[in-house]
């Protein structure tokens, strides 16, 4: 049975094992992926983002418990995490947070949790992401968490894999945090006011708010790759009801406190995405993003093939002692495939 | 007088018009830098991260005023300061932080200080930042700092412009952050413990100095690109003068606390990097990554000219409703221009 089958079938160590390839980045992974993609599309993708100290992860777990074991007589759903880990491969940090998480969840063949430290390029980490969804998509996890830190525009990139983003917020953390919310909240489909038993919750609550109202629903913009799509087209400002307004919660998700709420916003928002036509566009912006990156490695490595290590090596000695500039570089080497 | 003249010869409002236009990536703006290529390579570049709260603007802003009024009777250096700023381009963030910083620093025309909000993709946020860093260089200012908030992979890459990248921690801000010192312990040739008159210094400061004694000299590496290169070679483990120890130091910025010793560190980094021949290889290595940016997205142009966009949506189109996968897609876009 190949990879992708056994994947397809449930078992778990294969998935692991693809999930570990994807992160390898090797042609085994990319083939079971290629089988699986057919299978994709259908899980709803859900990022959680916030500043170091907000409690996303103590979230994260609270989510994928109640999606276990929902309270209110629903059926469980099937919960995938990936969860992107800033600290370094050195130091082990993804692997403990695993751990850590591995104690609450241990035993449940519903959930099914990987972390991912953030090595490597930039655009390399927002595609392996991308990837790994993709496989819990494929194998069946109705729900995808996906946990990053919401500081660097990379975390945003990664965020934006989701159809729903919650953007997590705690009290206190200090003034800078307030201009990184600027940024954060335009990628916001919900906000979270985590650890809200701490002193300040108030005034966190009402600068989001006061930041919401100001980023009025004309002007907020979905940006992708540099085009900027307006969220809604301008004849349609009257219809209110395609219009999604954030909502504001207080969770202490510690004690489990304030998660339903969070469900049902989860569940509200993906009616919204389906009836605005909005889940489609996400869908599409991805897929279409996901092609250039492929796209843009693929045209540099044909074009690598194409000129000599000994006349590249030239031209970059003679760009590092000046005599040329960056852009007479470029023009020397993209000539070097007409030869 | 050309733009790129104009900045030669000191102009202050000429070199705000060129950071502009590089802000905007205008044709004025690259055939000034083109023109000032040459000029470059003389500025010490200073990279200055640290998570949200740590107090790096105020760091950045007294290492700035001593190198203008150095205590010690040293002649007064000429200081550029970059700070990109994660705020949206919605909120004025950067411009306000502009204001902040000029009270301190008005009116002396040794210092040029520019902000940036961190809109756009991230490729060209480093990009942006590098070529201001060039501009700067080239209208001849002798220290560049590059401030940068550092919970991102995209602000590390930022900080990797420089030559020297200062670390900068604070105590107390909580254990999450302690997974991304990890992570950026990394790329600290100075470690600042920041608001070292808060409680918990002690504990901060033990806790990076051992993180440092784990991370041991033979197993630091320089991640550069999918690269890995060994800071020291194999057969040099025992040429302990060719090694840099990354020292952990106080400060209080808000009071000018500490700023003469981070100073000091900063020259010896300088003499550092001169005698062991670092200095030669990241100057290398961050043209070389520059020239492979330019050559991607030159490629990808030279393509997007080669295809129709009815081929390109239908690949597209394709692609989203999943009758085909990403490598397929990526097969049919990369025979588009042989035909």
């Amino acid at each position: 049975m190949s990879l992708a089958e056994a994947v397809l079938e449930g078992n778990r160590l294969a998935l692991s094992r693809l999930l570990t390839h994807i992160e390898n980045d090797t042609a085994d992974g990319r083939a079971a992926l290629e089988k699986l993609f057919s299978q994709t599309g259908r899980a709803h993708l859900i990022g959680v983002t916030g500043a170091p100290g907000t409690g996303k992860s103590s979230l994260v777990n609270q989510l994928a418990m109640s999606y276990r074991k929902p309270p209110d007589g629903e059926s469980p759903r099937r919960v995938g995490v990936v969860a992107v880990d800033p600290s370094s491969p050195f130091t082990g940090g993804a692997i403990l947070g695993d751990r850590v998480r591995m104690r609450d969840l241990a035993g449940d063949s519903g959930v099914f949790i990987r972390s991912m430290a953030s090595r490597g390029s930039l655009g390399g980490l927002a595609s392996t992401t991308s990837s790994m969804v993709q496989a819990l998509d494929a194998a069946g996890y109705e729900i995808i968490l996906i946990e990053t830190v919401g500081a660097g525009q990379a975390e945003v990139d990664i965020a934006r894999l989701a159809h729903t983003t919650i953007v997590v917020e705690a009290p206190g953390l200090g003034d800078e945090i307030q201009a990184i919310k600027a940024g954060i909240l335009e990628i916001a489909d919900i906000l979270v006011v985590n650890k809200a038993d701490r002193p300040g919750v108030e005034n966190t609550e009402r600068a989001l708010r006061n930041m919401l109202q100001l980023s009025h629903p004309v002007q907020r913009v979905f940006h992708h790759h540099g085009r900027m799509l307006p969220t809604t087209e301008p004849g349609k400002l009257e219809d209110e009801p395609s219009m999604w307004h954030t909502p504001v919660l207080r969770t202490v998700s510690t004690e489990g406190i304030g998660i339903t709420a969070v469900k049902a916003e989860i569940a509200r928002h993906f009616q919204y995405l389906q009836e605005s036509g909005d889940w489609q566009r996400r869908e599409r912006d991805r897929l279409e993003s996901e092609l250039n990156d492929l796209l843009q490695a693929a045209l540099l490595s044909r074009w690598r093939d194409s000129i000599t290590s000994e006349r590249y090596l030239r031209v970059v000695s003679s760009l590092v002692e000046r005599q040329i500039n960056p852009w007479r570089a470029l023009d020397l080497l993209m000539n070097g495939d007409q030869q």
